[in-house]
């Protein structure tokens, strides 16, 4: 049986990149910058989307997002009240968002994507899946909470190999649930040397300006990542 | 494609289940009750089976474990020092457990199962995947932790529609994470009605007796859930 899973998965996998692919050299064309937050349940994608949404929109730059659940359209809903145009993608079962959903999601949303600055995909809570399924973004972003723990890189390697950036959200936590963020960080660094790591909390504000700043140089041919 | 990849899937669960059901009697006939523990990264099942191993061995209680995760042997070390067997399963790539590498573990463990009174089987990370997996074991727990947010059981229906109880983790952070308790066992009860929860915190001890109390009545024929 297992040369057979294996050849079905790779067939999935390589169907994934050439819509991915494509999906790319549209956002290219039309010029919107596209970063995916990926990370546990409950690390806080949605409510730094929130607050990332609002502060780009008051800044005058136009952005959208697509949000991807097992179940329920919270997140959309949450999310819209910024103002924002939001989509929800609902997967039933499946444990991550794959090139196809963002596509049919674009469809059925017909935003005009060269009227778009910046276009958020945030992908089902999972530390795991997500990681192997590229979106066509121009950068990934791991998120990972003062409350989960130091020890997370190194025990979920992979999406921290993928991603560009990590951020550690829910920095107003740390000191009660007693986490040791230069641990943390060095861990990250452990996993994936050079990382860029930025410590925030979309309650309280703090770091918030790093952040807006990290995306602002996404849009900045100079400093790119090394895929855009 | 689809269809080829459906059969697959269901090829794989099958063959797991028959796997889990021999397990599943092996455990009954050492008459070693199995309680799995699911949830996603970081919402604190290693503290909890650290307090929990201590506990019930200080109580005179044989117990043993395994555990799960995709890189690293560090769960097992931490969970040693209880001074309890305990065996690392690492998965590599796979998002999840399934019952035939809880067969090669004990295979590899050589535990004399009968003389064991609890076995735990501690998941990898996600609250996704592993929902699918039968592994042979008695009660399957889901933990959740304050800090995760209330709407998590509403996005990840399936993993505690196939739990046993479910149990709320960082009880002690409840306060500084803003957490509605009551909003969150409305969302529990809601996706599964009557699914028993406990609420704790195992780094203040808080509710740890009520824990311990729910799994020695799984050891009493008239309190076991309906699949013992």
């Amino acid at each position: 049986m297992t040369p057979r899973i294996l050849e079905v998965r790779q067939q999935i996998l390589k169907k994934n990149d050439l819509c991915a692919r494509a999906l790319r050299a549209r956002f290219d064309e039309a010029g919107v910058i596209v970063v995916s937050l990926v990370s546990s349940p409950g690390a806080g994608k949605t409510t730094l989307l929130q607050a990332t949404l609002s502060r780009l929109a008051a800044g005058g730059l136009r952005v959208a997002a697509l949000v991807g659940d097992l179940a329920t359209d919270n997140d959309a809903r949450r999310l819209a009240e910024s103002g924002a145009p939001v989509r929800q993608i609902v997967t039933g079962t499946v444990c991550h968002l794959e090139a196809d959903m963002v596509d049919a999601a674009l469809a059925a949303a017909q935003w005009p994507l060269n009227q778009l600055d910046f276009l958020f995909i945030e992908n089902v809570g999972n530390l795991v899946c997500p990681s192997s399924y590229d979106l066509g973004e121009h950068a990934r972003v791991v998120l990972l909470s003062t409350t989960e723990g130091e020890d997370k890189p190194l025990k979920y390697p992979t999406i921290f190999n993928t991603s560009d950036a990590a951020v550690v959200t829910k920095l107003d936590l740390a000191g009660p649930a007693g986490c040791d963020l230069p641990q943390m960080s060095a861990n990250i660094q452990d996993v994936r040397p050079g990382l860029p790591i930025l410590l925030l909390s979309a309650r309280s504000g703090q770091g918030m300006n790093q952040w807006l700043d990290f995306l602002h140089n996404l849009s900045t041919p100079a400093t790119q990542p090394a895929q855009l």
